[in-house]
Protein backbone atom coordinates (compact mmCIF):
# COMPACT_ATOMS: atom_id res chain seq x y z
CA UNK A 1 0.00 0.00 0.00
CA UNK A 2 0.83 3.72 -0.19
CA UNK A 3 1.12 5.05 3.40
CA UNK A 4 0.80 8.97 4.24
CA UNK A 5 2.65 8.98 7.56
CA UNK A 6 1.82 12.32 9.34
CA UNK A 7 4.60 13.12 11.86
CA UNK A 8 6.79 10.67 11.05
CA UNK A 9 10.10 12.11 12.93
CA UNK A 10 8.74 11.51 16.43
CA UNK A 11 9.36 8.62 18.84
CA UNK A 12 6.22 7.02 17.94
CA UNK A 13 6.10 8.53 14.13
CA UNK A 14 9.93 6.44 13.34
CA UNK A 15 8.51 3.43 14.67
CA UNK A 16 5.40 3.38 12.58
CA UNK A 17 7.44 4.35 9.68
CA UNK A 18 10.15 1.09 10.20
CA UNK A 19 7.54 -1.23 10.76
CA UNK A 20 5.13 0.01 7.83
CA UNK A 21 8.26 -0.32 5.78
CA UNK A 22 9.45 -3.71 7.24
CA UNK A 23 5.66 -4.72 6.33
CA UNK A 24 6.23 -3.64 2.68
CA UNK A 25 4.32 -0.79 2.31
CA UNK A 26 5.42 3.00 0.25
CA UNK A 27 5.04 5.42 3.16
CA UNK A 28 5.37 8.93 2.15
CA UNK A 29 6.20 10.73 4.95
CA UNK A 30 5.66 14.48 6.39
CA UNK A 31 6.50 16.52 9.22
CA UNK A 32 7.05 20.22 9.70
CA UNK A 33 11.22 19.44 8.69
CA UNK A 34 13.05 16.39 8.15
CA UNK A 35 10.19 14.49 5.93
CA UNK A 36 9.33 13.65 2.20
CA UNK A 37 6.74 16.82 2.66
CA UNK A 38 6.67 19.96 4.65
CA UNK A 39 3.45 20.13 6.80
CA UNK A 40 1.60 22.30 9.41
CA UNK A 41 -1.00 20.09 10.73
CA UNK A 42 -2.14 23.77 12.49
CA UNK A 43 -2.97 24.88 9.22
CA UNK A 44 -6.40 23.24 7.50
CA UNK A 45 -4.47 25.17 3.80
CA UNK A 46 -1.15 23.09 4.36
CA UNK A 47 -2.55 20.06 5.01
CA UNK A 48 -5.25 20.27 1.89
CA UNK A 49 -1.77 21.34 0.15
CA UNK A 50 0.00 18.51 1.30
CA UNK A 51 -2.56 15.71 -0.13
CA UNK A 52 -2.40 17.69 -3.53
CA UNK A 53 1.20 17.13 -3.31
CA UNK A 54 0.96 13.80 -2.34
CA UNK A 55 -2.09 12.41 -4.58
CA UNK A 56 -3.82 9.52 -3.91
CA UNK A 57 -2.91 7.22 -0.94
CA UNK A 58 -4.40 4.24 0.58
CA UNK A 59 -4.23 5.03 4.22
CA UNK A 60 -3.27 7.89 6.23
CA UNK A 61 -1.54 7.26 9.18
CA UNK A 62 -1.39 10.02 12.17
CA UNK A 63 1.59 10.06 14.83
CA UNK A 64 1.59 13.65 15.73
CA UNK A 65 -0.83 16.00 18.22
CA UNK A 66 1.28 18.56 20.78
CA UNK A 67 -1.11 19.33 23.30
CA UNK A 68 -0.01 21.78 26.68
CA UNK A 69 0.39 19.84 30.03
CA UNK A 70 -0.11 22.14 32.73
CA UNK A 71 -2.45 22.20 35.74
CA UNK A 72 -6.26 23.07 35.49
CA UNK A 73 -5.73 26.26 37.59
CA UNK A 74 -2.31 27.80 35.32
CA UNK A 75 -4.47 27.08 31.87
CA UNK A 76 -5.28 30.12 30.09
CA UNK A 77 -7.50 30.33 26.74
CA UNK A 78 -4.93 30.32 24.58
CA UNK A 79 -3.59 27.19 26.34
CA UNK A 80 -6.85 25.29 25.27
CA UNK A 81 -7.47 26.52 22.01
CA UNK A 82 -3.35 25.44 21.27
CA UNK A 83 -4.52 21.99 22.96
CA UNK A 84 -7.27 21.84 20.22
CA UNK A 85 -5.62 22.82 17.42
CA UNK A 86 -2.41 20.25 17.98
CA UNK A 87 -4.64 17.25 18.64
CA UNK A 88 -8.45 18.02 17.64
CA UNK A 89 -8.72 20.34 14.76
CA UNK A 90 -5.49 18.98 13.11
CA UNK A 91 -6.50 15.80 13.56
CA UNK A 92 -10.18 16.38 12.08
CA UNK A 93 -8.47 18.28 9.41
CA UNK A 94 -6.36 15.64 8.05
CA UNK A 95 -9.77 13.03 7.59
CA UNK A 96 -11.60 16.07 5.92
CA UNK A 97 -9.18 17.03 3.17
CA UNK A 98 -8.34 13.41 2.68
CA UNK A 99 -12.00 12.42 1.98
CA UNK A 100 -11.13 12.28 -1.56
CA UNK A 101 -7.34 10.88 -1.62
CA UNK A 102 -7.28 8.19 0.85
CA UNK A 103 -9.12 5.27 -0.44
CA UNK A 104 -8.84 2.93 1.97
CA UNK A 105 -8.60 4.15 5.83
CA UNK A 106 -7.71 6.76 8.52
CA UNK A 107 -5.45 6.07 11.83
CA UNK A 108 -5.33 8.86 14.06
CA UNK A 109 -3.43 8.99 17.71
CA UNK A 110 -5.22 9.63 21.18
CA UNK A 111 -3.67 8.90 24.59
CA UNK A 112 -4.15 7.18 28.10
CA UNK A 113 -5.50 10.25 29.18
CA UNK A 114 -9.21 10.29 28.15
CA UNK A 115 -9.31 6.88 30.09
CA UNK A 116 -6.59 7.47 32.96
CA UNK A 117 -6.80 10.93 34.44
CA UNK A 118 -3.22 12.26 35.41
CA UNK A 119 -2.78 15.57 37.01
CA UNK A 120 -1.56 18.10 34.01
CA UNK A 121 -3.06 16.15 31.78
CA UNK A 122 -6.68 17.46 31.28
CA UNK A 123 -6.26 19.47 27.89
CA UNK A 124 -4.45 15.87 26.88
CA UNK A 125 -7.69 14.31 27.77
CA UNK A 126 -10.00 16.71 26.20
CA UNK A 127 -7.89 15.99 22.67
CA UNK A 128 -7.90 12.34 23.46
CA UNK A 129 -11.61 12.05 24.24
CA UNK A 130 -12.53 14.29 21.61
CA UNK A 131 -10.38 12.59 18.62
CA UNK A 132 -11.85 9.03 20.52
CA UNK A 133 -15.25 9.62 20.18
CA UNK A 134 -15.15 11.66 16.44
CA UNK A 135 -13.74 8.27 14.89
CA UNK A 136 -16.22 6.40 16.40
CA UNK A 137 -18.93 8.21 14.57
CA UNK A 138 -17.22 9.40 11.58
CA UNK A 139 -16.52 5.30 11.17
CA UNK A 140 -20.76 5.35 10.60
CA UNK A 141 -20.38 7.62 7.69
CA UNK A 142 -17.23 7.41 5.63
CA UNK A 143 -16.07 5.10 3.05
CA UNK A 144 -12.50 4.61 4.05
CA UNK A 145 -12.18 2.94 7.31
CA UNK A 146 -11.25 5.04 10.93
CA UNK A 147 -9.99 3.96 13.79
CA UNK A 148 -7.69 5.60 16.19
CA UNK A 149 -4.56 4.48 18.52
CA UNK A 150 -4.22 5.09 22.25
CA UNK A 151 -1.12 4.05 23.80
CA UNK A 152 0.25 4.52 27.12
CA UNK A 153 3.87 6.42 27.91
CA UNK A 154 6.23 4.59 25.78
CA UNK A 155 9.28 2.57 27.72
CA UNK A 156 11.13 4.89 25.43
CA UNK A 157 10.20 7.92 26.73
CA UNK A 158 8.84 7.52 30.18
CA UNK A 159 12.30 8.96 31.67
CA UNK A 160 11.19 12.03 29.99
CA UNK A 161 8.69 12.45 31.72
CA UNK A 162 9.50 12.02 36.35
CA UNK A 163 7.15 11.14 38.33
CA UNK A 164 4.19 11.87 36.33
CA UNK A 165 3.54 8.13 35.19
CA UNK A 166 4.55 6.55 38.45
CA UNK A 167 3.03 3.14 38.62
CA UNK A 168 1.77 3.02 35.09
CA UNK A 169 3.50 0.41 33.33
CA UNK A 170 5.21 2.17 30.44
CA UNK A 171 4.77 -0.24 26.33
CA UNK A 172 7.34 -0.28 24.10
CA UNK A 173 6.70 1.85 20.92
CA UNK A 174 6.89 -1.04 18.79
CA UNK A 175 3.72 -2.62 20.03
CA UNK A 176 1.71 0.78 19.45
CA UNK A 177 3.24 0.80 15.91
CA UNK A 178 1.81 -2.42 15.31
CA UNK A 179 -1.51 -1.04 15.82
CA UNK A 180 -1.01 1.14 13.44
CA UNK A 181 -0.51 -2.05 11.10
CA UNK A 182 -3.65 -3.40 12.47
CA UNK A 183 -6.40 -0.48 11.96
CA UNK A 184 -4.40 -0.14 7.87
CA UNK A 185 -4.29 -3.32 6.84
CA UNK A 186 -7.34 -4.95 9.23
CA UNK A 187 -10.93 -4.87 8.73
CA UNK A 188 -12.31 -3.06 11.10
CA UNK A 189 -13.65 0.53 11.84
CA UNK A 190 -14.48 2.78 15.18
CA UNK A 191 -12.32 1.27 17.22
CA UNK A 192 -9.88 2.91 19.41
CA UNK A 193 -6.95 0.59 20.17
CA UNK A 194 -5.93 0.39 23.40
CA UNK A 195 -1.96 0.00 24.77
CA UNK A 196 -1.88 -0.21 28.50
CA UNK B 1 -27.39 26.44 47.74
CA UNK B 2 -26.60 29.78 45.82
CA UNK B 3 -26.34 27.50 42.10
CA UNK B 4 -25.24 29.69 38.62
CA UNK B 5 -27.17 28.39 35.91
CA UNK B 6 -26.10 28.91 32.35
CA UNK B 7 -28.50 28.44 29.64
CA UNK B 8 -31.42 28.17 31.27
CA UNK B 9 -33.70 28.97 28.47
CA UNK B 10 -33.35 26.00 26.60
CA UNK B 11 -35.62 22.35 27.43
CA UNK B 12 -33.24 21.31 29.30
CA UNK B 13 -32.00 24.69 31.07
CA UNK B 14 -35.85 25.08 32.27
CA UNK B 15 -36.34 21.70 33.45
CA UNK B 16 -32.91 22.05 35.20
CA UNK B 17 -33.98 25.61 36.52
CA UNK B 18 -37.55 23.75 37.85
CA UNK B 19 -36.25 21.09 39.39
CA UNK B 20 -33.36 22.73 41.58
CA UNK B 21 -36.23 25.81 42.73
CA UNK B 22 -38.14 23.07 43.76
CA UNK B 23 -35.35 21.43 45.61
CA UNK B 24 -35.35 24.89 47.43
CA UNK B 25 -32.08 26.55 45.53
CA UNK B 26 -31.51 29.76 44.80
CA UNK B 27 -30.86 29.69 41.21
CA UNK B 28 -29.17 32.83 39.20
CA UNK B 29 -30.02 32.00 35.64
CA UNK B 30 -27.81 33.08 32.80
CA UNK B 31 -27.93 33.01 28.66
CA UNK B 32 -27.69 35.31 25.77
CA UNK B 33 -31.42 36.87 26.57
CA UNK B 34 -34.52 36.28 28.83
CA UNK B 35 -32.63 35.27 32.08
CA UNK B 36 -31.44 37.38 34.85
CA UNK B 37 -27.66 37.84 33.48
CA UNK B 38 -26.80 38.07 29.74
CA UNK B 39 -23.83 36.02 28.67
CA UNK B 40 -22.26 34.60 25.66
CA UNK B 41 -20.29 31.08 25.96
CA UNK B 42 -18.34 31.90 23.13
CA UNK B 43 -16.80 34.63 24.25
CA UNK B 44 -14.24 34.19 27.26
CA UNK B 45 -14.22 37.61 28.83
CA UNK B 46 -18.00 37.74 28.50
CA UNK B 47 -17.77 34.13 31.19
CA UNK B 48 -15.23 36.18 33.03
CA UNK B 49 -17.50 38.86 33.26
CA UNK B 50 -20.84 37.18 34.29
CA UNK B 51 -18.78 35.37 37.21
CA UNK B 52 -17.99 38.87 38.54
CA UNK B 53 -21.16 40.20 38.52
CA UNK B 54 -22.64 37.14 39.90
CA UNK B 55 -19.77 36.62 43.03
CA UNK B 56 -19.44 33.29 45.02
CA UNK B 57 -21.53 30.51 44.39
CA UNK B 58 -21.94 27.34 45.31
CA UNK B 59 -22.47 25.55 42.00
CA UNK B 60 -22.06 25.76 38.06
CA UNK B 61 -24.13 24.42 36.24
CA UNK B 62 -24.29 24.52 32.33
CA UNK B 63 -27.61 23.28 30.00
CA UNK B 64 -25.75 25.37 27.13
CA UNK B 65 -23.51 24.06 24.20
CA UNK B 66 -24.89 24.03 20.80
CA UNK B 67 -22.81 22.47 17.90
CA UNK B 68 -23.58 22.31 14.12
CA UNK B 69 -25.15 18.46 13.04
CA UNK B 70 -24.01 17.74 9.44
CA UNK B 71 -22.97 15.06 7.50
CA UNK B 72 -18.87 14.42 7.80
CA UNK B 73 -18.79 15.14 4.30
CA UNK B 74 -19.56 18.80 4.31
CA UNK B 75 -17.74 19.91 6.89
CA UNK B 76 -16.11 22.66 7.02
CA UNK B 77 -13.33 24.03 8.58
CA UNK B 78 -15.32 26.87 10.47
CA UNK B 79 -17.79 23.80 11.34
CA UNK B 80 -15.35 22.08 13.49
CA UNK B 81 -14.09 25.22 15.05
CA UNK B 82 -17.82 26.51 15.76
CA UNK B 83 -18.69 22.99 17.75
CA UNK B 84 -15.51 23.05 19.82
CA UNK B 85 -16.04 26.95 20.70
CA UNK B 86 -19.81 26.20 21.56
CA UNK B 87 -20.11 23.46 23.52
CA UNK B 88 -15.82 21.93 24.61
CA UNK B 89 -14.12 25.60 24.88
CA UNK B 90 -17.39 27.48 26.52
CA UNK B 91 -17.64 25.01 29.02
CA UNK B 92 -13.81 24.84 29.50
CA UNK B 93 -14.00 28.54 30.34
CA UNK B 94 -16.89 28.01 32.59
CA UNK B 95 -14.59 26.55 35.00
CA UNK B 96 -11.15 27.93 34.46
CA UNK B 97 -13.34 31.30 35.30
CA UNK B 98 -14.69 30.21 38.07
CA UNK B 99 -12.32 28.02 40.11
CA UNK B 100 -11.98 31.18 42.44
CA UNK B 101 -15.52 31.48 42.38
CA UNK B 102 -17.45 28.30 42.38
CA UNK B 103 -17.16 26.43 46.21
CA UNK B 104 -18.51 23.16 45.26
CA UNK B 105 -19.27 22.13 42.15
CA UNK B 106 -19.27 22.29 38.30
CA UNK B 107 -21.94 20.09 35.99
CA UNK B 108 -21.71 20.14 32.57
CA UNK B 109 -23.51 18.83 29.51
CA UNK B 110 -22.23 16.45 27.09
CA UNK B 111 -24.75 13.60 25.32
CA UNK B 112 -25.34 10.53 23.78
CA UNK B 113 -23.13 10.86 20.91
CA UNK B 114 -19.55 10.20 22.29
CA UNK B 115 -20.79 6.48 23.16
CA UNK B 116 -23.65 6.33 20.37
CA UNK B 117 -22.91 7.36 16.89
CA UNK B 118 -25.43 8.60 14.76
CA UNK B 119 -25.03 10.47 11.10
CA UNK B 120 -24.39 13.96 10.98
CA UNK B 121 -23.04 13.74 14.69
CA UNK B 122 -19.83 13.68 14.14
CA UNK B 123 -18.76 17.22 15.63
CA UNK B 124 -21.48 16.91 18.78
CA UNK B 125 -19.60 13.61 19.03
CA UNK B 126 -16.27 15.35 18.95
CA UNK B 127 -17.43 17.89 21.81
CA UNK B 128 -19.51 15.50 23.85
CA UNK B 129 -16.11 13.21 23.85
CA UNK B 130 -13.96 16.11 24.60
CA UNK B 131 -15.89 17.51 27.94
CA UNK B 132 -16.47 13.84 28.99
CA UNK B 133 -12.75 13.36 29.14
CA UNK B 134 -12.05 16.89 30.62
CA UNK B 135 -14.44 16.35 33.69
CA UNK B 136 -12.90 13.08 34.34
CA UNK B 137 -9.24 14.49 34.39
CA UNK B 138 -10.44 17.63 35.77
CA UNK B 139 -11.47 15.89 38.33
CA UNK B 140 -8.13 14.65 40.04
CA UNK B 141 -6.81 17.93 40.38
CA UNK B 142 -9.56 20.28 41.19
CA UNK B 143 -11.16 21.37 44.97
CA UNK B 144 -14.76 21.37 43.46
CA UNK B 145 -16.05 18.28 42.33
CA UNK B 146 -17.06 18.83 38.49
CA UNK B 147 -19.27 15.76 36.69
CA UNK B 148 -20.91 15.52 33.17
CA UNK B 149 -24.38 14.87 32.80
CA UNK B 150 -25.49 13.12 29.46
CA UNK B 151 -28.35 12.58 28.26
CA UNK B 152 -30.31 10.93 24.88
CA UNK B 153 -33.08 12.64 23.35
CA UNK B 154 -35.42 13.71 24.98
CA UNK B 155 -38.83 12.90 25.10
CA UNK B 156 -40.33 16.95 24.87
CA UNK B 157 -37.75 17.35 21.50
CA UNK B 158 -37.61 14.11 19.80
CA UNK B 159 -39.97 15.07 17.11
CA UNK B 160 -37.99 17.85 15.75
CA UNK B 161 -35.37 15.42 14.99
CA UNK B 162 -37.40 13.06 12.52
CA UNK B 163 -35.92 10.00 11.85
CA UNK B 164 -32.53 10.49 13.35
CA UNK B 165 -33.16 8.77 16.77
CA UNK B 166 -34.85 5.77 15.27
CA UNK B 167 -35.10 3.16 17.76
CA UNK B 168 -33.29 5.11 20.45
CA UNK B 169 -35.62 5.47 23.36
CA UNK B 170 -35.81 9.09 24.68
CA UNK B 171 -35.77 10.43 27.73
CA UNK B 172 -38.58 12.69 29.97
CA UNK B 173 -36.26 15.89 30.18
CA UNK B 174 -36.72 15.73 33.96
CA UNK B 175 -35.03 12.73 34.37
CA UNK B 176 -31.54 14.46 33.09
CA UNK B 177 -32.48 17.54 35.24
CA UNK B 178 -32.35 15.26 38.22
CA UNK B 179 -28.79 14.21 37.04
CA UNK B 180 -27.80 17.68 37.65
CA UNK B 181 -29.25 17.61 41.38
CA UNK B 182 -27.39 14.27 41.75
CA UNK B 183 -24.33 16.08 40.32
CA UNK B 184 -24.82 19.28 42.52
CA UNK B 185 -26.25 18.13 46.01
CA UNK B 186 -24.10 14.95 45.96
CA UNK B 187 -20.61 13.30 46.82
CA UNK B 188 -19.02 12.24 43.42
CA UNK B 189 -16.86 13.73 41.22
CA UNK B 190 -15.23 12.94 37.89
CA UNK B 191 -18.70 11.37 36.57
CA UNK B 192 -20.66 11.78 33.38
CA UNK B 193 -24.36 10.71 34.21
CA UNK B 194 -25.25 8.70 31.69
CA UNK B 195 -29.38 8.77 30.84
CA UNK B 196 -30.51 6.33 28.23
Amino acid sequence: MKILLVGATGTLGRAVLEVLRDRGHQVVTASRKGSDHTVDILDTDSIGALYREVGPVDALACAAGPVPWLPVAELTHRHVLDGLAGKVVSQVELVRHGLATVAGSFTLITGVTSRDPLRTGSIAALANGAVEAFVRSAAVELDQRINAVSPTVFTESVEHYGDLFAGIEPVPVHRAALAYVRSIEGHQTGQVYVLD
